[in-house]
């Protein structure tokens, strides 16, 4: 697939500053860009690539212009325009529609005729899937699943029975939806498994990391709602609500029953805490760990940076007395207002 | 499957207050419950939902009942008797027993005539399958595992060879038991792997959530006792033990031969050190870090909840210089003494 | 497999202390050994075992000869000689060649003859499968992958398109690589995926444990150097460049485009931000959370050990107030000055 620079500049909506029949066949970095490809900058960290660029074209906003010694797209988000480019350039890989010789779908299944079910894939009865949906090699989908229109899972997913996706949902491998949330009930010292009967539903647009997983819900649904990006290997706990348009980096931890907000963007290896709600607009940064409610928009935080270890030992070991140390600062304090009533 | 409210006060062994004839043919939450379900309150902050719930009756405790306007059951243990409930009115689903057209079982593997082989399972020789196990879609067996009696691997878990699993394991998608542990010897700055020649031993009634790995042994075996509840994503190194009836929540990390008592619970994205141990009936609250033993019962805690961004910064350049902090109150402390002293 | 304890000293290159002729047929720990075992004492915690240990001969440092009261190999790193013993006495198990009959190999697939294709594995078009290759059951090998001589993947691994792993790789079950990388821009509050066009090179002898994921990159290629050996449930993010030998324990986080240097070592539940690098020969402990750059050399550390619950909680809150804390000592040692001025 190739375009026109004039081309790429109209559909990216960009301002073209040089050649408008300039042939562009790839995207590439900045630093190891050939003639045809063209780059982009979006970080002020790589602007010093931009006088040795082999990139014909180079995606940027205005104030780098004058910097840039090949030609130029001008827009206001240069990584927003840089995907649109780099997805134009690369369209996701065609395939046929059918059902391979090595799948196995009941005979009970609705499999739209434009959907490919892949080879070792597995499909249960009283599912419905869509147009053009990619079932990769390997995927388990149980009874009563729905899989929405251009949706794609690429292998060895794991859908539990009923569990509901939208429209052009993108699950990487190992991704498992739908399975029993963690509810137990202690009778005497005994653990007694609570049935988890809620479903889990997937928006529009979702896209799901490798090996993350979704637990179904108790009584109710565990919902993620369209547009929300989640990361690899991020668990979340039944009955777990998270709005539209937030993204969650990996390695998160969402307890059951969280309500997370619209918009929200959450920070690698973060935990959130069960049974309780994150505001629209909330930014966690990374390693956060959330135990109560966040009412208000804003950027939170927790954790502790490394340090050398021999410090940080000396540190660890204040941390562990630090509410005597603040004792001892409220005697100091109350000694000096002794002194000056006196 | 549907029981009357008297059946059920007397499978429960909760006492009746309302018609014993009323019949109940779901469970559902308080705010959600329409005639013919059987509600549950447990937690005090639903308390306002008594009044006006759609439910057919409620599971409650017996400070509550003067509040319900429905139909009661009481109890004093309202969730566990939900529990009892909702799986009398859902049993698991039935399967047939037989080996599915396109899974695959060596000649040289005994599978219960009763027990189910899914689509696109693998059985390997040497196995041993026991009666209403549940071997899911896109499971694999390996060489010599053993698998007890009514036993459920849902999708797609992974069982390495010679782990022996005992009655009624519940095993999420993506479980994998009995990988190799991490153990590798340095040679001059080479890694060299130990061979990982131990097992892996999963008691009765243990359920283990999706994509949580458990190692085999080095030399002797994991072992997972009776009981054990394992929420997903959760790693278990290698010779690891725990105890009967400990429940785990998600993303928590327990490195090689750790020694987990019995009864402990363990919050999410909590870490356990290897070579410890914990004593029976430990309590970790959520993200607590464990370097050390725990030779005393106890509630355990660690981490540091979150704060709006601008003020945890500044809290954490004075935590990477608590040491000095501290000395400097110790030389306040020293200067009053001396001027006490003169 | 067995050999004699003289035929064991000479391929160890270890020093023996007894008889030569003594006839070794497994490994087994100090305490559990029984005769025709060989046992080793690498831990000073485990040296009491050395006068009981039923096993016919000790592999030891020369410090502990002394108390070995039975032969002895003696080496300066016993738990590497050990180490190498145990694959001796335990070659990993053979496999024969060829295709299982339920796996698919795509007609465009070149597989080496002497490479195995287990049950249920699927390998797809343009990819090359190396000589002694073991393909486990239900492996999902995308298109365009080339897989090295001698690699295993043990069962349920997915590899994506286009990922090339070395020789010698091995890759336990449920791991992925080369999922997309989590790419994503922001077109006024609506997400886009970037698309994610680099690929993943595995180099030789790295082994990966259960679940762990490795993405592809973003425009060039997430690498991972020779030897580096990498535990379970580990994310390695985009466009991550890991060196040789370095060992990564179990729920790590690893955040883009980070570079870690060669020989570190991570301990488990890290957490390293994306777009740093981290010098060769750093050693991270356990729950490290690493926010910048690591330039030199040495041992670092963050996170904060449990205590018992009620002293954590009152530390807790001093922890949020603690640049007040500072504040008041500063205002503490600032009226000393004067008072000293006066």
């Amino acid at each position: 697939m190739s375009y026109t620079l004039g081309e790429l500049a109209e559909r990216l909506g960009a301002e073209l500053h040089g050649d408008a029949d300039c042939r562009i066949e790839r995207v590439a970095t900045l630093h190891n860009a050939v003639p045809g490809s063209i780059s982009f900058l979006s970080n002020r960290r790589y602007q010093g690539f931009l006088a040795s660029t082999g990139a014909s074209a180079v995606i940027l906003s205005a104030e780098f212009l004058s910097d840039c010694a090949v030609h130029a797209l001008v827009t206001e988000n240069p990584y927003l325009a840089y995907a649109r480019a780099a997805d134009l350039l690369n369209p996701p890989p065609a395939f046929e529609a059918g059902v391979h010789d090595t799948a196995w779908v009941s005979a009970k299944a609705q499999v739209h005729p434009q959907a490919w079910i892949g080879p070792q894939a597995s499909v249960g009865p009283g599912t419905t899937i869509g147009a053009r949906v990619y079932l990769g090699p390997g995927c388990v989908v149980e009874a009563g699943v729905q899989i929405g229109d251009d949706s794609r899972l690429v292998a060895n997913v794991t859908l539990c029975r009923g569990v509901r996706l939208g429209r052009r949902v993108l699950l990487h491998p190992g991704v498992v939806i739908g399975g029993d949330g963690f509810g137990i009930a202690n009778d005497d010292g005994v653990w007694v498994k609570v049935p988890q009967l809620g479903g889990a539903e997937i928006g529009d647009d979702v896209e799901i990391g490798a090996n993350t997983t979704i637990d179904r819900g108790a009584l109710e649904d565990t919902v993620i709602e369209n547009g929300v990006k989640l990361d690899n290997l991020i668990q979340i706990g039944h009955n777990v609500h998270i709005g539209e348009h937030t993204a969650i980096a990996a390695c998160v931890a969402v307890g059951g029953s969280a309500r997370i907000g619209k918009r929200c963007t959450i920070g690698g290896a973060a935990s959130i805490a069960g049974h309780l709600e994150i505001a629209d607009d909330v930014h966690l940064t990374a390693t956060s760990a959330v135990p109560n409610s966040i009412k208000q928009p804003g950027v939170y935080s927790s954790g502790m940076p490394i340090q050398e270890n021999r410090t940080w030992r000396k540190n660890v070991i204040r941390m562990r007395h630090l509410d005597d140390l603040a004792r001892r600062i409220n005697r100091i304090e109350s000694r000096f207002r002794k002194d000056d009533e006196e």
